[in-house]
């Protein structure tokens, strides 16, 4: 022990220092095992620190096992292991991350008009929520009452769904709550019909738990339900209000049949009703939900309507699976913000939400507008535009025999991005090119501007 | 169609009373299929509305499919299933929630204190970055760099665990990440040992994936890891800093032989890191991820330490897994509010996170001191105290043969709410009455108070 040198520095805590450099030396093996550690006095002299500094170090030693006190004998070091400190995971590489190119004009579609957001309302209510004693806890595990009742009332109004604000399960996005559902459904249900082509995410969710995935062909003109007669599933995820890419609408016979088949079947039909508030050229069509609520499992979310970030979900399950689920999570925490689930309740219950809703029909009506007549005017018949009638994107099929891969890569030299559709086929791959141009955050002199540079990258 | 009223109200929009007046009567079948409506002028004019209204009204029901348009002879009502719509889940019964009972006071551990939350300091953050335009878009599915760049560098400092930020995720919750963990182990790993008693929502996280449980007991000294030799299972889930519940932390003896044991079983430790920011006899003891992170899998969160409502968990992988995570989840979006990321990422940067841990580690310690005192002076030789050395609440181990409901009923009869520990037991079984007090909301007149309350109600 003799010539083992300690220092103390400023700054750092002197107990939390020299504890430091004893455990240091006593795992490197250079304070064997059943030697004696100077005494407390002896090394508060020695490196004038207090006793009672010196006293802390030890006691931290022999809390977490490196040494043991023996009484008026002193203290001793115990048995370990030499050199188990072993390096970890440091030396991981970065993450292959898209290389960043800065776009001049980014037709992303996951985002929200940030201009048009009502940062005063959700600011003062968001900050008056963190006043409130509730916000200190766990919340419920199927999400607040307060949202729950909120969401049923808003579900019968905008979109006819008869539900209980019981029935109503909230969580943190699409894919979190299919996870669940899926965990409820797995035992009864081997397989699922999806879209196709359809929300990929979805997919990877049924994936999770082994699902066979049968698929269910759409085009503009929307699915070709004869083929369900010759599937063998009893379970169907489908996105009627706005078909997820293609944007088709169900109509109320197509809406029939899929109600039928599912009584018929003794199914359950998962209706992904995602971003049913946009649609401009008539009012949102009801819910299948709206129905039959006994064989529709409702999936809603505030992603596209309000703030993707918030992580808002929501499902309204038919009363024998909300008993399944009830039983499953009981156990299971929430996975949705707190703060973010009383301040969304508040700001429906002011009607900040309708009034957010219909202030936003308009602002992207009017840029969906733009964006359908400046690629009319750009494109002419060299395109077609699918989806133009709801949503925050539109499909742009081009008449061309290139690969998608080439518009997408010259859109670049240009410096705008526009993005793939083939990732929502199954075997990803589309027979014509399309691409989906979203325009939730650009402004009409943006979306000219990006379609000028496209026809000058693609015609 | 003669002798069909039409309401026209004021406040809704005319044209979405006409066209729900027209599909409530085309759906009961009042309006026979086939059937030819009124020209759009003959019901302008009746309804004295304008032509545009009505043409509104009749596109929606085109577009829905309830009607077709056939040019200049007019609409007509299309095929559709009489009285289809059925009632669904409006009359499911109120869940089943606890009486409420108004507690004089509630030992509560589920929360955190209220009075010394840095109020100014999170709203002024989060105020600010609701002005990001990343804070409108779709966050990172493993979480916002920013955010996991904090954790590493607070990892290192305060848990001496080496990481890289590309390995840490973000979650929303411990359950919800050990369900995807889970996803990515059981193909390899069938069973799993968890401490008993243990943290019961971790148990329930692995059945979700159908782990098998081999159960490690656990005492006030620790548990005995020479169980291990005779368990199958190459995973463990264990609590090292502050074994929940009953507060023991590991030697590092006891370390060294778990890390071992993972070693030569070439199996993975799940260290669950979850409350190690307030233990107050000494500074928090390394995590176990820092002797070996290629064996540990590093669990943390900020539901006690900050907020629990925020739902903000992390977990540090080693690189084997990392890679397999991010092949398995590369198409899921995160669980975890963006916004609640950025706020906190800010948080931390500005220092404000440690200055927040720091007060609370006083805050605490003194209503752990308070809480101790209290018990002793009211109880002495009655009780037992466990885990007073960290954490945010203590159990009291009662030298008395009733059963633990016993004990929860007669303070709840005394205006106190005590929680119970058998809950964390395998088999929801304890040998003796053990009771749980969370303390982390309430004052310490608050504490004095339901404690003397304890006493009338269980001396």
């Amino acid at each position: 022990m003799e010539n083992i040198i300690f220092t103390i520095e400023k700054g750092t805590s002197k107990y939390i220092q020299i504890y430091k450099q004893f455990k240091l030396l006593i795992e490197q093996g250079d304070i064997p095992a059943n030697d004696q550690l100077p005494s407390i006095r002896q090394l508060a002299d020695s490196l004038r620190i207090s006793r009672n500094t010196t006293l802390m170090a030890y006691e931290q030693l022999v809390a977490e096992g490196y040494i043991r006190g023996e009484g008026r004998r002193g203290y001793f070091v115990n048995e370990l292991e030499a050199h188990i400190v072993k390096e970890g995971a440091i030396s991981i590489p970065d993450q292959q991350s898209e290389p960043t190119t800065n776009y001049i004009v980014d037709f992303k579609a996951g985002s929200v008009d940030q201009a048009n957001f009502p940062l005063k309302a959700y600011r003062r209510i968001s900050n008056s929520v963190l006043t409130l004693q509730e916000t200190f806890l766990y919340g419920n595990p199927f999400g607040e009452m307060c949202l729950r009742e909120q969401i049923a009332t808003y579900l019968l109004q905008s979109r006819g769904v008869k539900t209980n604000p019981n029935a109503i399960i909230i969580g943190s996005s699409t894919q979190q709550m299919l996870i669940h559902l899926g965990q409820i459904l797995k035992d009864d249900f081997q397989s699922i019909i999806v879209e196709n082509p359809g929300y990929d995410g979805a997919r990877e969710a049924f994936l999770f738990h082994q699902f066979t995935l049968e698929t269910l062909s759409v085009d503009e003109t929307g699915a070709d339900f004869s083929q369900l007669d010759d599937m063998k599933s009893r379970l169907i995820y489908v996105t009627p209000s706005h078909q997820s890419p293609i944007g088709v609408s169900m109509s109320i016979q197509e809406r029939q049949k899929l109600i039928q088949w599912a009584d018929k079947r003794n199914g359950y039909i998962i209706e992904d009703d995602y971003d049913s508030e946009f649609r401009y050229t008539q009012q949102p069509f009801p819910a299948l939900a709206s129905i039959d609520s006994t064989k529709v499992i409702y999936l809603g979310n505030f992603s596209k309507s309000f703030l993707p970030g918030m992580r808002l979900s929501y499902m309204a399950l038919p009363e024998v699976l909300l008993n399944r689920y009830q039983n499953q999570f009981k156990y299971f925490e929430s996975t949705s913000s707190l703060l973010s689930q009383l301040t969304m309740a508040k700001f429906m219950e002011e009607g900040e939400w309708n009034r957010h809703i219909k202030r936003m029909r308009l602002v992207y009506k009017n840029k969906m507008q733009c964006i359908v007549s400046a690629l009319n005017k750009q494109f002419g018949q060299h395109i077609s535009i699918i989806g133009e009638q709801s949503g925050l994107y539109v499909l742009v099929k081009i008449h061309d025999d290139r690969p998608e891969d080439w518009f997408i890569e010259r859109a670049s030299n240009y410096g705008v991005k526009v993005y793939p559709t083939s990732i929502y086929y199954f075997n990803n791959q589309s027979d014509v090119p399309i691409l989906k141009l979203g325009f939730s955050n650009l402004n009409c002199d943006q979306i000219n501007f990006g379609v000028n540079l496209l026809k000058k990258a693609w015609l």
